[in-house]
């Protein structure tokens, strides 16, 4: 039964109450919606991508809501309640940061920027900081450092993985999901949908800036990507 | 010599290289200046409300620019660096944060939400965390676990302060400064400018939302705030 439909994905219950399936559609959208396509077969290549880096986080001790991918698009995983949170590292300076406070793109940072929006489409997913999320009830102040410390953890990880596929792993969005005992773990997707991922020596954008910027053939750079992560 | 022209005040070197004058205008800005309009004696409103407040948080040992008032519309103040923040403090709902996030005005918060912005109309003062503060290097971890504890002591006596005066205080913004030898202090005004001032039994407003929303008399609403103050 079909239980939601975001804008990338679908989320269908299965006979096990305590799992899902995730379907990976092959729209795209950016902007908050307002730019729109629909690119056959990118639902498959984040299907797959997703799959790997997943596998990679479990293997390091992350808990994610990854059960294991079950056909090209679908991908079996923990049912969780998905908290209102969009959580985003950046490395590099880029998208919407630079926007926000007028700094130049693709500046290394000393540290990476943890931060967290409120996830809701009406407000255009708006920053927000820790004493709004307890305001806001979203999380307690607990639930928020261990977001932070989990999802520093994440980085480090997906930053050396991409590395030695000479990607450099400029920013990303996750998102966490409490499961049926209260434990928060990893959900949503990891893909060049929620990354950005720039080529080491050229810089090259293989992530969905293609897309939002008109910067080449977005399932080209997904391609790249994955065929990267299988020559690992 | 006139060393800063701002939206509501000027700030004016002295024969005292480690003093500056700040003169109150009657310009009213609201939204990033969109909404202009010169206010009769508001300048002279604020010098004196903001004296009376930064005399009474120099009483309770919070260190400030403020020296004394010289005239009606001037101040005499310690020269201090501005920091390039704007601190907010809300222990209502209200103005901003409830476009921001849909959060209904009016809400008593558990907690005071603290909050810091960057100092820039260009970007029009965009909400920041604690990690872009340090990524632009507009303050250090430490400055920011001192300006969040120095500013949650002066909502205490803020706070405290007006409810004597049968006022609510809903939320303030505030700015700091690097005094000569390197010292945080207060700086900037406090005035029903910078802080919503709600009437306790009829919630009537009696600060800048007058101007920015149409309430009614701008200048009624702060000489009734001067005159509770001079009753206490």
């Amino acid at each position: 039964m079909l239980l939601y439909e975001g804008k990338a994905k679908k989320v269908y219950s299965t006979e096990n109450e305590n799992e899902y399936i995730v379907f990976y559609k092959d729209d795209a959208t950016a902007f908050n919606g307002e730019k729109k396509a629909q690119i056959s077969s990118k639902g498959i290549l984040n299907n797959k991508i997703s799959t790997i880096i997943f596998k990679m986080l479990e293997e390091n001790n992350i808990d994610t809501h990854f059960i294991k991918s079950i056909s090209d698009r679908e991908m079996l995983v923990k049912k969780v309640e998905i908290l209102p949170l969009e959580v985003i590292v950046r490395n590099i300076t880029a998208g919407t940061f630079c926007k926000r406070v007028g700094m130049e793109e693709g500046i290394v940072l000393d540290e990476p920027i943890f931060e967290t929006s409120y996830k809701n489409d009406d407000y255009g997913d708006p920053l927000i900081n820790d004493d709004y999320a307890v305001a806001m009830k979203l999380a307690t102040r607990k639930e928020l450092k261990f977001l932070r410390e989990e999802t520093l953890k994440i980085n480090e990880l997906m930053k050396e993985f991409f590395l030695k596929m000479n990607l450099k792993l400029v920013d990303f969005k996750i998102e966490f999901g409490k499961d049926s005992n209260g434990n928060i773990i990893l959900a949503d997707e990891i893909s060049p949908d929620t990354c950005r991922l720039w080529d080491v020596d050229t810089n090259e954008k293989l992530d969905k800036d293609r897309f939002r910027r008109n910067l080449g053939d977005l399932v080209e750079g997904y391609e790249e990507v994955l065929s990267r992560m299988k020559n690992l």
